[in-house]
């Protein structure tokens, strides 16, 4: 993209130097080859003159003793890049973690690229060299910090890159949940459950449910609800910096996931509150990287009838 | 509608004889003032000169003695016509069972009409009295036979009018189910749960999930998947003469509803079967009556923007 | 398929004697290369023994002379089959006309397979030997007679295999549709159109309009409104034995579409009535062909994340 | 809310000095009684100390000669506020105009309350009185600038409150429209038409078409496709700031409409361009005004089932 006008072009991209010196891998935990993997990788990476650390869990599932091991808080205080070898889910599993240190992170996909994890294993050299020395496209994903509420106080806070959910029981009839936006009563919502989900969510399970997608840079939450009793309860855009609340009206059983992480049990009065949390995600692509790339790919449009 | 012509016309019809002589009165059990409201018809019962029962706990509960009070297979074998007294839920309660014994049912509702309690309460005497006498529009509503099967084996078995659902657990992610329809696969779909509707559970659960309104003479079942991982999984109508049999591939705690009866604790390989009852439920409604009217009222179409 | 017990399979296939003497070939008319896959495949008909004709056009078209030409009364008169290569929607064409004459058709599709054109190109020999000799699935696809109403008199009439669509002019905004089944009111929809499609049709337009999809046994048409005002204007399915009319009541410039065939300027008060046809379009399949193989794949279930 | 604390609550509302001394009104133009109502209004301002004028075409349709005319550039150069009395629809007319004027209106509505005229005109004195002292809620709501290209040059210019459509021909088939984002590919979309919505028009024909509603707060558009022909083509909320361009690729008769405001006849190649607008709609609200109030009156939640 207009490389000659660049002057930075004007030095190779191998020799001009590092712009993240200490780079810690992270690897999908249980897959089958993951040692081989993080560890050609971590060569790749020495090689091109990097610091290479392992994550505390990725070293010790793989077995690999040549590279220092660094929990989170060692990351946050020594890595300037995360490379997280897996899928989206690996990715959002420490993206969390690595938003709150502020370390910026870079997918590498062995399998189908995802909607976060955009470098193909095949690929990783070409993509990953100009990243290293700067050459690359950064964009902030924002999270959700969630809590739950029981009596006036907080008995659970979680942080969401993808959905904060309250779902019904599994053999229980629908729930009815009130819902307020900046403590202004918006609707009481009768269905399965109901989904507020980031941008970054919009394309996992709030799409399955019927929602819309949001462009990454959107400042808002798609509220979805799963299954509404009333036909006209349709996916609401909420702007982030407002305070959500869904309080548990009726239903039994009903619980609260955030992304993966769930809360059971949910009583009558309890209050899940959703805020913009301060730290977002920060991911890295290679230059000429474009979400609605991404997004064409993976809803298969435009592949004819 | 052409009265004139109609010969039963010329005899008014609070004198032609009784078409249903002996009638059961069904009421909701734990609605306040049901006592009373059972105790009027009752007597408006006695009144046209029918003979009157109460079904049995609706005899309990109410307290009332001076009619007597029958069991459902004592139903069967000595009324003619079930009054039930409550709304949707009630009807569809009792319907299950009346369908078994042939047993023709009137719906008369006290609160909101309902899809298939269609005559109010105030209504009630100009409304029964010339179905007493023969002057009814006769709808069967179709039964679905459903049973679970593992290893080979039945190990549930249950009628449904509305529905039957098979749903993911409440804290679990989405479940995969393999569905055949006469031994032919259809699709493996992951979604939260599979809702397979009659017509009359089209307006119901069904229509929540995305699923489009049968018409009670369809002879067909629609088939909707709750919150589906792959866009294109639409809901489908299949013919009622169909076996459709879903199975659990992949999910825990997943369940089985067959309209509020439940079987929970899916195994993997356990198969739901639908069949259609050879018995229906059999509907009368005051002449005049028409499917869209009910429609049109409780979906709130033509009420301006 | 059991086929040892089969008493025709004692007797190798291309034995047996044929179940279709005269087979007549319709092509997809501008197609180039028409030429000569007409020409390959009534040579191969020909070595089977069979009389091969050639639809009027196709033989227009193609410059072939060596085979008789027939007109669509013609082909009534004298042939037993008729094989259309083309797409789904060149048999569609032609379908139309073949189920008056009450002769079947088979489908060979030159590119992608189609919903109702299931044998490849390549496949063809392979496919079509049992068929020839009356190894075959045969399946009947529900038609609709159609026609328009203005002031008491008919004033256009078609046959439709797809849909019959009502929709607004180009710049107009929404119109107002009438809509009655039976003589019965069920609604006034306003919307951007109205689409009533039979099975065959519901793979189609109507799906685009959020429409569910219908088995092609089911005798049934849905009815689908086009960006409905009232959100709980749901699509409807609908008893192909009942009359449905559309009576415009609010709307300039709009149209009525049969299939591609189309009644422009439609004014207030016409009425456009739909009934199911006496015919029916006979398709005829390989055996072990089944309609869910089909949906699946044109539908891309299955295919993974 | 914490009126004692306000030091302006020490003074009864109506002896505070207006905050909108020269308030115009614009009145439904055709509505019966119009001038009735514009008469009383005028009067309770003058009374309330107002100057006022009326809106050129509103003096001329009304008749009403004792208050100045102002055209809207004169609107503009006097005026403070806009009083509107009317629907949605009269009100988005002449916002175009005000937002261009930086001019803040105030919707009085004689029917049904709309989505932005709620102040219902039984009670627009209570509502007016704070309102003109200046106690009032101030909401912005974003408006569409957009163009029509025709081999690079600019053939048409329009603003849009509500949305953006670009439509098919009322008797051709589909269109299809390459879809671009600060000049970035997204899709080709093959579909009846695109819409792309303001978070005002998110609660109209976006609506119909399957779309999210967006809090008028949200910095962003919803492109909502019109029965998609892929499944996959879900509605896709995009951030105001970036510039969307549709290219009509295929497709005969195609149109563009802005908010009622038609360009007919696009050709192929032709490009329809969508920016923010410099100018946004000042909308006042009484104080305790809340958006979602109004989403769950005209969306009927909450009504029961």
């Amino acid at each position: 993209m207009n490389a000659p006008l660049d002057p930075r072009a004007t030095t190779p991209a191998a020799k001009r130097p590092l712009r993240f010196v200490h780079v810690v891998i992270v690897g999908k935990y249980q897959a089958p080859g993951a040692r081989h993997v993080v560890e050609e990788i971590a060569q790749f990476l020495h090689a091109q003159g990097c610091e290479v650390s392992l994550e505390q869990q990725t070293a010790q599932n793989t077995g690999l003793t040549d590279y220092p091991s660094l929990d989170v808080p060692g990351i946050g205080r020594h890595a300037q890049l995360a490379l997280v070898v897996g899928g989206d889910g690996t990715l959002l599993g420490i993206g969390r973690q690595m938003a709150r240190q502020g370390v910026p992170l870079v997918g590498i996909n062995q399998g189908r690229l995802g909607f976060i994890t955009d470098i193909a294993f095949e690929d990783y050299r070409e993509a990953l060299c100009p990243i290293l020395r700067g050459d690359y496209q950064e964009e902030a994903r924002a999270l959700m910090a969630a809590s739950v509420w029981r009596d006036g106080h907080c008995v659970y806070e979680a942080t969401a890159l993808n959905d904060v959910v309250v779902n019904r029981g599994a053999v229980a009839s629908m729930i009815e949940l009130r819902v307020e936006v900046d403590g202004r009563f918006v609707a009481n919502q009768r269905a399965d459950g109901l989904i507020i989900a980031s941008p970054t969510g919009s394309t996992a399970y709030a799409l399955s449910a019927g929602g819309p997608l949001l462009h990454p840079s959107i400042g808002g939450w798609v509220m979805v609800p799963i299954a509404p009793h009333t036909l006209s309860n349709r996916p609401v855009v909420l702007p982030a910096h407002c305070e959500i609340a869904l309080e548990l009206v009726n239903g039994r059983d009903a619980s609260a996931n955030f992304d993966m992480q769930t809360f059971t049990s949910l009583l009558h009065g309890d209050r899940i509150v959703v805020k913009r949390s301060e730290h977002a995600l920060r991911l890295l692509h290679p230059v000429g990287w474009n979400y609605f790339d991404t997004l064409r790919r993976k809803l298969h449009w435009n592949e004819g009838a």
